[in-house]
């Protein structure tokens, strides 16, 4: 789901280019008229929901059947994700869990193990948060998204309890499923990405030398 | 080519766990003992000669047999990288080329194509240069490595030289092969990423409440 109003040629291309799924968009910029200054409600609400709204409308038809089959993951393009990540989320039953690297400005933040059971959460904030637990660092079963129809992302919740919000309606930490070794192994790094600088660009263009604007970089 | 004197167990684990390929370590950081105030000796220049010496080493054996195909790119951390980029130097026969985003403080570089042939570079930086191409923007067929023992990249090359320094030994501007569509395409990106922050987890270790250190991050 991208934070558009519609589809422009050019995410149309790349993004089928690279995947067979359906590729959603949704107005997230509707906030900022309100003039809401610090960006606090979207954060990827809208687009999360929406892609919520897509799946049960489109795979609930045959309930319990194959279409039932499936992991929700809320993956993000300034993440680092190991390719073994999403074969440990691949036999979650109801929500599995592990650590996020470079989140919270921790080393890592993390699900804490006893006994192959979550007891608690390794997180340098508001560890009472109900499930203190980043956007990456778990994955829900398709069959339990779809049945709890109303489980979705609260644009309200206080910041740091999106995820909470979410979680709160589906499953309780008793139930948590721990993976990557019981959570030792870190999988996914919630790495950004630098803003890139543009000096010459500029000057280039100052003297009608700029590039292509056709080029979509 | 990792930037170590040995291997370290965790390297050794995380590397194996994700390819079939030997894993070579190189001392790039005796140049430092020297004083050199503003790195400008090492940038990679020992790893990826020690690369080259490996591939000369090991797929000499049978000039002109199979273990001469092959097409060497020298990739980095901190790019970006298109799957598409590898199906297009696939069929390189001496040096492919092809427009690189976000670098030299650019929108993108590209070679610049006429009627199919590279017929110069756009580029904010010394134009002048033989080859202003990144180290991402271009991929060398290993027959013409191999048949051109002697190519390098050179360790004393002015800042912006490194990639002329190998390339001039091996090809010409009129042989290379402009790739993605005539370099109109982007699907290379000099991304870097940001810093990570640590203040709760130098806080939390003032606690004695740190991150567990046998947690690789």
């Amino acid at each position: 789901v991208a934070d558009m109003l519609s589809q422009t040629k050019g995410f149309k291309d790349r993004t089928e280019r690279f995947t067979h799924y359906p590729h959603l968009t949704c107005d997230a910029f509707h906030c900022f008229s309100q003039g809401d200054p610090n960006w606090l409600k979207p954060r990827g609400v809208e687009q999360r929901n929406e892609g919520l709204r897509w799946l049960r409308e489109h795979r609930r038809a045959s309930l319990g059947g194959a279409s039932e089959q499936g992991i929700v993951y809320f993956a993000d393009d300034d993440n680092t994700y190991s390719l073994q990540l999403f074969q440990e989320m691949r036999n979650t039953q109801k929500v599995s869990v592990w650590p996020v690297g470079l989140v919270g400005s921790m080393k890592y933040e993390s699900p804490m193990v006893k006994g192959g059971k979550v007891v608690g959460f390794h997180t340098g904030w508001r560890p009472s948060r109900p499930f203190p637990i980043d956007m990456a660092g778990f994955a829900v079963s398709l069959h339990l998204i779809l049945s709890h129809p109303d489980a979705c992302f609260d644009g309200d919740a206080p910041q740091g309890f999106l995820e909470s919000s979410l979680l709160h309606g589906l499953v309780t930490m008793d139930e948590l499923e721990p993976r990557a070794d019981n959570c030792t192994k870190v999988l996914v790094w919630h790495t950004r990405t630098e803003k890139p600088k543009m000096k010459r660009e500029e000057a280039l263009q100052a003297q009608g030398l700029g590039s292509d604007p056709a080029v979509e970089v």
